[in-house]
């Protein structure tokens, strides 16, 4: 077992005003990273989640995003008031909600890959 | 499986100049991310592996920090002349470089935890 049971990693990437991609931040990432820091907090649980600033996720047209690790979760679209759901039902009792995955096929779990890395 | 096989945060954390603590940052950490992205993407792995900026990974004492997911692997002290075998041998093969684990039991896999959360 890692540092951390669950480690979120939510995008703050900024780009340009203007810019095609858009970016998580000017979605507003911060507060949902500040909403979700401050109640991991709350729920006692500073010693076994950490929360994340992250560069970009290249997840850009689904943002705002974030990744759980070691699952591997992708949420996109999300907001403030999808944070308690996220730290009570994901972080807590390890339930994905199917609502906020981000549905693009090359975030599922399902996906194919070419090239199978070594394992330890 | 998640969108990618690997995905490494690398801290670029910066504190104030004289903090007791230090900082990624300012012992190189954006070398090292740079040095460990364009060797990603030399080797063809840009599709399947990614490595992201993080914020504050909480190991200050140990930087340059930084954690490999789906895994969970803590390196320190890490420098850019570590980079080649990080990629060729934990990222590629699934090797962990004993050398460059954190050794502060906190962040080893067999640090016992006191509450146990939920798994999907």
């Amino acid at each position: 077992m890692s540092r951390y049971q669950r480690h979120v990693f939510v995008c703050i990437n900024e780009r340009p005003k203007g810019h095609p991609k858009g970016c998580c931040l000017e979605k507003g990432s911060c507060a949902v990273r500040d909403a979700m820091k401050s109640l991991v907090h709350e729920r006692g649980l500073k010693d076994i989640v950490r929360v994340n600033n992250s560069g970009c996720l290249d997840a850009c047209a689904h943002g705002i995003s974030m990744v759980i690790y070691p699952e591997g979760i992708w949420y996109g679209g999300v907001t403030v008031q999808d944070v308690p759901e996220i730290v009570d039902r994901t972080i807590i009792n390890g339930e994905v909600i199917e609502r906020l995955l981000i549905l693009d096929p090359g975030y599922s779990p399902e996906r194919k890959q070419f090239r199978l890395l070594g394992k330890p």
